[in-house]
């Protein structure tokens, strides 16, 4: 076990002594809930967060407090529409995706630019909301809909892309927790989760926003703290130069069996062809302007990269840019240099209190170094792009205290986007996102607001009451059970083409 | 803290070190869940149980396993009616009621009498069905529908009864932790909780049962393992004799206060008030045959058994039953005597693994009197009435293994009841009750069955998305508002007398 897992561990086990915090965060799907300590004298929890924070730069303040009339501002938004307007922004594409880095518009942010970031931040959310999480279910693992009915049900249509693709990832013996695993025998898949999608712009969007834009979203982990452990064991080489990446990451875009149903080819396999197959038609075909947009939170941003990586190698005219939210370190320094080479463009969101873009190799690339010689790790992982730092403190609606898992969330990453105009000013007061999809599944929002936290469940999980009036799990729609990948290979924009 | 309270904690400290469950069993609102352990090897939490086990008769096996085909029996259940029929028993009430103390037809339990328990059991269910959690909402501590709306809204129609009063109780200092209390400032009531309701049947219902049937039913406590604490400390006289009953129940049942909104008066005068309306209309002016039958579970069957004392001693000529589940002792063996003196029927139905109904005094009835000098505590509590004995392990729904919360449900124990014939006969295979229902807020089914642990529960937390986009609390309907008491006080049938 590497000696910053075994910091993270301490610090959840100093926090609640004995608690089990793995098994809560598995139930609780990618959730580490480290309640605002209670106590006024500060506890040793609250003393070794304080002492951790400044150690990691993580600007935690875990005394802040907030005094504001939040509730009734809060319920005056209840009426107004969730978001900014969508103005044309065709003749911006290029700053967008990061053609000049993002260089003088991250700070303050350029609202066109704000609008863009959260429409991807959602591409990844949606990963998150329409995942099967249930153990009991036949299906856990998978998507809750079919390709065609996914933003629709989350709500996302206003976005206006399509989903032409699902990609499913392989879990292997050596990453033994990373995978959602059915309780049940008769599954859809003993070996495969659903791990993202491509999705394509609709015709409206494409005018709106000056080209035909391709979207791959990654799905995160569900508990981040698992894949830190399992994830940070060593660099695995990547291309044909001295680029190396983090062994986990890319065994879950690389690996392939043919004994599984859903990943006889990679993930890479799957998202490679479906790109190529969108970029012949829209660019070669139909001489569009064409880019590609890599997102994904957490460990999805890590496969963003690792995916842009592929990509970039591929197609070597295509712009290609990845905006991760939340996501660790990939790689090491000659990655990164290749993927500059490259051009590949990448904008980072981060949170300065949130854990995860310091990992690996948290403790080796910052103050102990030291640890190196300790470890025999002779590399480095290190970040690359350009980078939007956010900070807790900046919104009034979010609790002081340590965190971690409301750190992390995509929503709490969103709401902050939301209300960012530039590190010095504060929280937009204009912004329009629901402040309430913060607790979604953590518990960030001051009590004011009167939000429950992890409100995001269905009714009686899934279960309903028949007509003889028994509680059963409906079968799920025909249409969103998982069909065999090469099936649903030809599906969607599929027709089209 | 008495010392049978230091054995419960232990016991739930030694399973998982560290560990508060008191603030799980908050969180989980009824339930302590102890889950079956995984190791092979009996731990310290296994061995622990089965001394406790053996010492306090809990008739509890962590090991037992089952391996029936128990899914497709569930399955094809599905599509079936889940009650049995109602045959009119209008010739058998009074030995349904207990004139004969139910000698002789509880084992083998009469059908006619099946049926009849379990609809009591399901009005006690319903006061928990009902109730609202939710500590941000406005109205925590209330019931979530209006009495006239309560049956329909939670498929209990079919019981042919109406509700014709709500019971508020108060909370106080000395209980600090029996009440739920909302964290929002402005509530419905900050000293009040609903306690249950007082319905009687329709004519049809009297019809077939060959009396007009009052029922008084209680709610029991969120979690027992509080009031345990907080209520065995010492008894109270109830009466002119000798009686006496444990100071907290009598103290929830009798409080008042001038200061609070609903509880101007007790629940006591409450109920009695209602009940001696609803006597004079049906026996004094229309002349039928009445009877009262009081139900509750756990705390809410002390209560009860509190109300049958009092109801019993201002009709002299009312026939009084109790049918009570988990309930714990009450009262010493005055107070015993004068209940059957006054011809008050008790049936109590207990699942022997079931802790609650060997206490308060668990330690001082069973095997270790000698702690009773250690304490100074002189008196006795006793049990009165006619026992129902069901044992977990008579169901193969029903997991081995230690689980004090599924142990103590009700929907546990309207599942054994369905499925009981006699205490040397396996369970009934024609049981009709839909056996997901006992996964409702604890974790008993075994996992073939694949029905989700504590699946009852509101879509999303009871947040909707409006119009706008944004996720809020709705309104509730104005008419499942709590009224004050003195408002719904002529309520319901008073319109009709």
């Amino acid at each position: 076990m590497a000696l910053s897992t075994v910091r993270h561990n301490h610090f959840l086990a100093t926090h609640e002594p004995g608690l089990n915090r793995f098994n809560m965060v598995r139930a609780q799907h990618h959730h580490v809930l480290l309640d605002h300590p209670k106590t006024k004298t500060p506890n040793r929890a609250t003393r070794l967060a304080e002492s951790l924070s400044h150690v990691l730069h993580l600007h935690i303040d875990p005394t802040s407090h907030k005094n504001l009339d939040l509730l009734s501002v809060h319920e005056e938004k209840h009426s107004t529409p969730t978001m900014s307007p969508r103005e044309n922004i065709s003749q911006k594409w290029r700053e967008i995706q990061g053609y000049h880095n993002w260089e003088d518009i991250l700070d303050p942010l350029q609202p066109w630019l704000r609008r863009e970031i959260v429409k991807y931040g959602e591409f990844a959310q949606a990963t998150y909301d329409a995942f099967d999480y249930d153990s009991f279910s036949e299906y856990c693992g998978s998507c809750r809909y079919n390709q065609n009915k996914l933003f629709e049900k989350l709500g996302l249509t206003r976005n206006s892309y399509t989903v032409t693709r699902y990609i499913y990832a392989m879990s292997h013996i050596e990453l033994p927790r990373w995978l959602e695993r059915s309780h049940v025998a008769d599954t859809w898949s003993k070996d495969s989760n659903w791990i993202g999608f491509v999705a394509v712009s609709d015709d409206d969007e494409t005018r709106r926003i000056g080209r035909r834009d391709i979207v791959v979203a990654w799905r995160g982990t569900v508990a981040p703290c698992e894949w830190y452990e399992d994830f940070q064991r060593k660099l695995d080489p990547i291309g044909h130069g001295d680029a190396k990446v983090e062994h986990g990451f890319l065994s879950i875009y690389k690996s392939k069996s043919e004994t599984t149903r859903y990943n006889k080819s990679s993930a890479s396999d799957q998202v490679m062809k479906e790109v190529t197959k969108l970029v012949n038609f829209y660019k070669g075909k139909k001489g569009e302007e064409v880019s590609l947009t890599i997102t994904g939170h957490s460990l999805g941003g890590a496969l963003a990269l690792i995916n842009a990586y592929e990509v970039a190698t591929t197609f070597l005219d295509l712009p290609v840019s990845v905006i991760s939210f939340g996501a660790p370190r990939v790689g090491n320094i000659a990655f990164k240099d290749e993927l500059h080479q490259m051009g590949v463009k990448l904008l980072r969101v981060v949170v300065k209190q949130d854990w995860v873009p310091k990992m690996p190799g948290l403790l080796f690339n910052e103050k102990l170094k030291m640890f190196d010689e300790i470890t025999g790790l002779e590399w480095v992982y290190t970040h690359v792009g350009a980078e939007l730092a956010l900070d807790v403190h900046s919104s009034p609606y979010l609790k002081g205290g340590m965190n971690l898992s409301g750190f992390h969330s995509l929503e709490t990453y969103l709401h902050l986007i939301d209300g960012y105009l530039s590190h010095e000013t504060p929280f937009r007061s204009e912004a329009r996102r629901d402040i309430a999809l913060v607790n979604k599944s953590c518990d960030m929002l001051v009590d004011e607001l009167r939000i429950p936290h992890c409100w995001y469940q269905l009714a009686n999980k899934g279960l309903v009451c028949n007509a003889h009036g028994r509680w059963v799990k409906p079968k799920r729609d025909n249409d969103d059970i998982p069909s065999h990948a090469s099936e649903v290979f030809n599906a969607g924009l599929g027709v089209v083409m």
